[in-house]
């Protein structure tokens, strides 16, 4: 019997900071096809907030430091005020979502990242995920939404990189279901050329994949990104897109499919 | 077929406040025997928050009126930062615990208060328990734990109060479950003599009820509580405790009992 699909979407922080693109984006997730899986970052709302507690955020490679207060502020903002509101919304819209944070019937176990040069504080490095429990959820017509939070299973929450958490989701789902991923975010796709935002390079493959890299098209911020995809479809992913947030209406056809050939 | 047990524990703000009560409970409640429910408040933390956010809590009659930042504060610290904490110190206690705000799975339906003489903002009167929902959770072993954070079906999130949420859920469970309803506070139970705080009233039923009021024994907050007890047995919950949190741990026998007969 070939596995059922199951959608799982990424929204970046850029799409949670603005009240109408999520809004916008909740309404289209919403009428997806059952069954499917939101994870969304938030990092701005938690520098707000810490902020207006004048805490001042620390980052280090664009990754921020997560000391004692840091975690605090994060599980406030990413598991409550982010979360909760997006659940919300969807039900609003008659999504059934349930929200999760990683310690939530022990989902996302992970482990505090070891240090090398630089401590992260309270990061967390995902080393399982409860898949049996998220097809419990998932055969009972719900949506999980995750934030970007895991555990120790010691009592220490741990602030996750949301990519890596979609990633390691959608690997794990694909054992029992034919899994796309799909990364949400400002830009309508991987382009060839930074300055035109519809230069959208349509679809990337592995061999393709090294040409890109190779003649410098992917560079930055897009390299982690198609690294994590890569290694998510060598792990049994189906298959990802890159795109914006209009990519989940079905109308719009415009945005990077990536895919092993 | 007899009822399965469930035992339904409230904890309130002076438990949660001390962090060494709070874990010294939760090790009592996790190894409490399966299935059960907790539920939690957490309005000191909140204030504190909102504080150290520059905003100032504005309370009448004893309740929290609930403004649009209020309403963001209450979510971030019961949905996020006190809900999620609770969830990993369980985890590590092995109990498989799962945070919920009513908005979660539409577990607690709630419409905001009508306004008569005072408007509470956006404080929720709860309209209906997704017993169902919760009933998946506890066949599949799981502990679901609710923060005082109800919804409206229309993306508005509503602060309630606890002990209204606690007797709601009981009530729905006792449908399903024979469902006992716990109170844990910082006295070890209704007092006979508020300066003796060990004269507990080991029982309560109907007849002495009456009785403690009309005496004055029993008045001001303890009032709208019994009154909460009594209306949780009349619909269907089978027996009621009040008592500190040490009465989860089967050694304390010091607590009020309360049912109808």
């Amino acid at each position: 019997m070939s596995k059922k699909k199951l959608q799982i979407v990424k929204i970046g922080g850029n799409v949670i900071n603005n009240e109408r693109a999520l809004n916008s984006f909740l309404k289209d997730f919403a009428v997806l096809e059952d069954p499917k899986i939101l994870v969304h970052g938030g990092g701005k709302r938690a520098s707000e907030i810490s902020s207006a507690m004048g805490l001042v955020p620390q980052m280090i490679n664009g990754r921020r430091v997560t000391d004692t207060t840091t975690v605090e502020v994060v599980t406030m903002v990413y598991a409550g005020l982010l979360n909760k509101n997006i659940i919300a919304q969807l039900q609003k819209f008659n999504c059934n979502a349930l929200g999760l944070s990683g310690a939530d019937a022990n989902c996302i176990l992970a482990h505090k990242r070891i240090v090398k040069d630089i401590d992260y504080g309270f990061a967390g490095d995902v080393d399982a995920i409860n898949t049996e429990f998220i097809n419990v959820l998932l055969q009972n017509n719900l949506t999980p939404v995750f934030c970007a939070i895991t555990h120790d299973k010691n009592g220490q929450l741990l602030n996750t990189n949301a990519d890596t958490i979609v990633s390691e989701v959608a690997i794990g789902m694909s054992g029992l279901y034919h899994t796309e991923l799909n990364f949400v975010f400002e830009l309508r796709g991987v382009l060839k050329s930074i300055d035109d935002k519809n230069s959208v390079i349509t679809h990337i493959n592995s061999e393709k994949y090294e040409d890109l890299v190779s003649t410098g098209i992917i560079s930055d911020g897009m390299l982690p990104k198609l690294h994590n995809c890569f290694n998510a479809l060598h792990k049994g992913v189906a298959k990802v897109k890159i795109g914006n947030a209009s990519m989940i209406d079905k109308a719009n056809k415009l945005y990077t499919t990536i895919s092993l050939k």
